[in-house]
């Protein structure tokens, strides 16, 4: 198989027999004992429902928060597992290791995420305990998309085991982030184009530089796709595409807040496909499309508008939003993502620079500008206090003020972005994770059973 | 690449890198500048909502019409991105070509569909501006359905940019004819086996008509699917399949309506795949089945059901329609399709006369005849007059009267398709689209990078 | 084709040409009969419903089952046709026998089960007339699933016409078993470990072991997958995982029940993926991970939590549970399957043992403990009465004796299905059916028109 001198320093070993199922069964333990010590259903998933039921003055089931969110809640389950897990197969010889390891990272991942977001969001101030229910379930997915963007930057590159830490760590920083974003800048964010998008481009791109390789073009014989992997590829991105709307409304407020959020991003996507289509078309000879730019530049509208989709940035401020992001990402893959490999040594596989780290900062610029423009005649006095929730210590806060703290909302995003990433990279360059050689990347021989 | 002059009397270029750019981006600029000045949010999406719900003494948020129909959207946009989009993936080198500019005329068609609708059915007449939420989006989708249907006949035979002219095309027809049917006939169509499917399937049998190919089998090499093609199209049948019920109910009126939408279709399906394994195996040596029935006749029975799902059809009524489509649209694909190819020139290469057009008009019949036979009996003066809408002008209407009526709206959605499609057929005929030469149709090469 | 007399007694004629259409056509002729004369609308689907609401003081469309109920609905109906169906098409040479005749056996399974269960169910005592709704349609599908997991065992080595016959008196046990395990035993079982996975498991295996093959290896050659078959079938695991929440939610209380069904299904599905991958690369040289057990033990937490997940199993219970099953289901790949085949004479395609049969049955044994474990403290007097339905004749039951009779609902589940295997097996053993030689099983030629 080649001069291992050549193409690293020091030979690997990709044996993970011992260390994945360490990793995954004291893990999954340590799992069991935090939630037997901190996590408790919430009160509209306890059997105490009935008594919460006439203490409230609630009068149908139909107000538990699970029929508000349960449908939005599958939707993003979906883009989680299937849009995501399959938008990684898009590699000849790689489909397995896209798909299978999504899928492990993202069912560790989600489990992490409801203890670090519950001790920050949903600590019950008597008994101490996390009190869980459908929104929890909803963020946890969400936290993971972060990590699962980052995979996209190293995918073929990386061991399970590099994967499972840096979902350990992606989630941690994720949930410090977003507390800090959320809950002490008090900037809006409901579909993350900051604390996921931003956030989670950054943090996989900075892995990737620091885990250089610069002999990767050994295994170009495993790079690119076939036909039918394109087409595994593409469900992973209508799935995505189609359920964007649910993503970015999940957990916005109740009602309007959902319903526009919906709205707004059902066109903001829409406008992104036809500016992608012409884009690509404009780059090649004879007017060719490029799969890669349909698999994913169509998506970056839904990115893009994860801040302002609650916003009431209006029909056609979403369709805007949408053309440049189309435009904006298709340049991306074709100029940005080979400059960046050539001249900053960043190997972006899935070039999450172009679908999340880009539109998503432009999300955070997107939705500065629309919070700041908001205002009484547009919003209503109670539309403006709720789309914002400027009650308790906020109710005195000026839209101008809340433009600022988006603004200052998306640098911490970037910085716990680049910052995270670096101390990770770190981390996963110690020489005892398991991962290939670079002339063994991008084949799923390494770690599975391929007939 | 053989001879030109024997497939054609034009030599042909297939060069879009102009003509493709220059659709998307200026279409969707004028999408913006429309959207612009005639689209705004409506009472249920707006910041105001708070406000309107007072007014109106709506207590909770789930009276949001978003609650209603929100779930059955998200499943109808499925069956249009993936449903639709996969069926068309059955050809063995065209899937580039049947997933993806599925992808691009959809997401123009839902936008233009907004603004068309948007002119005749929600129209504010205070300010002139439309005014959308969630049913705009779920009338959008249907209304790309209809030019969806029209593609499935030219599939492998047009350029995107002829596509795109005939979404266009496609969506002001439908929007036309729609607001005869429903609003000025005062026909129902909630699952629109007239507007969309009669509508939509003699639209793309026409144009494939006009644009008759004499040497289409110069291209022999890729009709006809691979093993892993044909599984791909069961990805596209499945989801339409198990998403036709949402179609039919999800603008259905409030309560009983959706319910009874649903269980209908539900049944009609059913009945039709067992009826389709029937005839198909029927016509075979040995009794074996033939994918491309199960991928498409399986389906007729939700085409068929779409205007009398909402209606008081009963379960075994509803069995019925199921199994007679089974059996005709799988004797279409067996006997009509060749039939019509060889006699009346029409090239119908998803076999849509038999999955769209018949079922479609038979669905039109079956809705005249049930809203004829409707009695206060059955439905409770109530639930007749909810059912049939039977208020204000239309108040003294009588059933049979109403049973005539749906059959005018089936004959004007049958003269739309039929006019609609000669118009654009003709123009889709100027040699100026950069369609392929009859030797290079089903060939994804003509408009992808294929690796 | 080698020498029949070496690979069975009989030669065999795997013509369906007359069977198929025969069984197909006069079985939805009878469906058609039986709805007629005894299948209604229900309240909820009938025209009436807005005079019901004023009966029943009932103010709001949105206390319509359909809007409790349906996307869950949908939910289930992707688990029963995508799910099931892709999961199957993970042999090479046998993906449209999976998917296709998945596809057939559960349309055809649902009308019977409409009927069956309706008459055990929902039979009006004043007009004997059966009322169905969307509830009546998830357990339609829910019958349907015990019938396609005895698929599994079978997949690949039976015909269709065997099939439906299978679906016949599969559906027929299921109903009987489940009325007597709902209603007579009074057992709890919301997501059917005991009535669907149990039965379903032991249903198919018995079966598998009376029509066991000595001659099939020698279709050697058709068995295993190819890549792509891998991702197909990766299809199906994803949808079957991400939507087991609503499955085990499905049919639960309205409130609490159905939000805390689906975050403790949530939860063990998350930790049976990690002890799947543990297990699955433990077993392998190098630690390769094996896709059978991450299309099929990653599922199996779903599965056990069948019966407990509308209980207060706890969330930390929840992960206990998929930790074990994990481990459980992927051991009984590695080790138990090849002992079954070789000394119990079971050939299982789809290892249904170790993902429904022994889940399943895992499943209520946790059920009958965490049953007879509750306590007012936990639940609340109401919260208890609601969710083990203490009420009418079984107001004073206790929760000890709930325990037991959740246990002694497992014996029934496990008896059914072993003795109506028996049955059922004999029957298909005649030589009438149509099913392959040995020499050509997991060979879609046999059936299908292959291109």
């Amino acid at each position: 198989m080649g001069n291992c001198q050549t193409s690293s320093s020091r030979p690997k070993s990709t044996d993970i027999r011992i260390s994945l199922p360490a990793v995954c069964i004291v893990w999954q333990t340590a799992m069991i004992i935090l939630f037997g010590v901190f996590v408790r259903y919430n009160d509209e998933t306890d059997a105490h429902w009935g008594e919460h039921m006439r203490q409230k003055n609630i009068t149908s089931h139909v107000e538990n928060d699970f029929y508000y969110r349960y449908p939005s809640f599958q939707d993003v389950h979906v883009m989680i597992f299937v849009g995501f897990g399959f938008l990684m197969t898009f590699l000849k010889r790689y489909s397995f290791g896209g798909v299978g390891f999504n899928f492990l990272i993202a069912a560790f991942g989600i489990q992490w995420a409801l203890l670090m977001q519950g001790w920050f969001h949903s600590l019950d101030p008597v008994d101490g305990t996390i009190k869980i229910g459908v929104e929890n379930m909803i963020n946890a997915d969400f936290c993971v998309a972060g990590c699962l963007i980052a995979y996209g930057a190293c995918l073929g590159k990386v061991s399970p085991v590099q994967l499972m830490v840096m979902t350990l760590f992606g989630v941690t920083l994720f949930a410090v982030e977003e507390y800090i974003i959320l809950n002490l800048i008090h900037a809006k964010d409901a579909g993350g184009s900051m604390t996921i998008h931003t956030f989670g481009g950054y943090y996989g791109l900075v892995i990737s530089w620091i885990l250089y390789r610069p002999y990767l073009h050994q295994s170009k014989r495993f790079q690119g796709s076939v036909y039918h992997s394109d087409l595994f590829a593409m469900i992973g991105t209508l799935f995505l595409w189609m359920f964007w709307p649910s993503f970015n409304s999940a957990i916005a407020n109740h009602g309007d807040g959902q319903h526009r959020a919906a709205l707004n991003t059902y066109l903001c996507l829409a406008a992104s496909v036809l500016t992608t289509f012409a884009i690509s078309s404009l780059s090649k000879k004879g007017g060719k499309l490029d799969m890669v730019h349909v698999q994913n530049a169509t998506l970056a509208g839904g990115v893009a508008m994860g801040t302002a989709a609650e916003f009431m940035i209006t029909p056609y401020g979403s369709l805007i939003v949408g053309f440049c992001c189309g435009i904006l990402s298709t340049f991306g893959y074709l100029v940005l993502s080979p400059l960046m490999e050539k001249h900053l040594k960043i190997q972006d596989t899935c070039g999450i620079h172009n679908l999340h780290a880009m539109p998503g900062f432009l999300g955070g610029v997107v939705g500065a500008i629309t919070a700041a423009t908001a205002s009484e005649s547009v919003y209503g006095r109670e539309g403006l206090v709720n789309t914002f929730n400027f009650v308790g210590e906020f109710a005195n806060r000026t839209v101008n003020k809340q433009g600022a703290h988006q603004a200052a909302g998306l640098c911490v995003a970037l910085l716990f972005g680049l910052g995270g990433g670096a101390l990770v990279g770190g981390i996963l360059k110690l020489p005892i994770w398991g991962d290939p050689e670079d002339e063994n990347c991008f084949d799923d021989e390494t770690y599975w059973e391929v007939r």
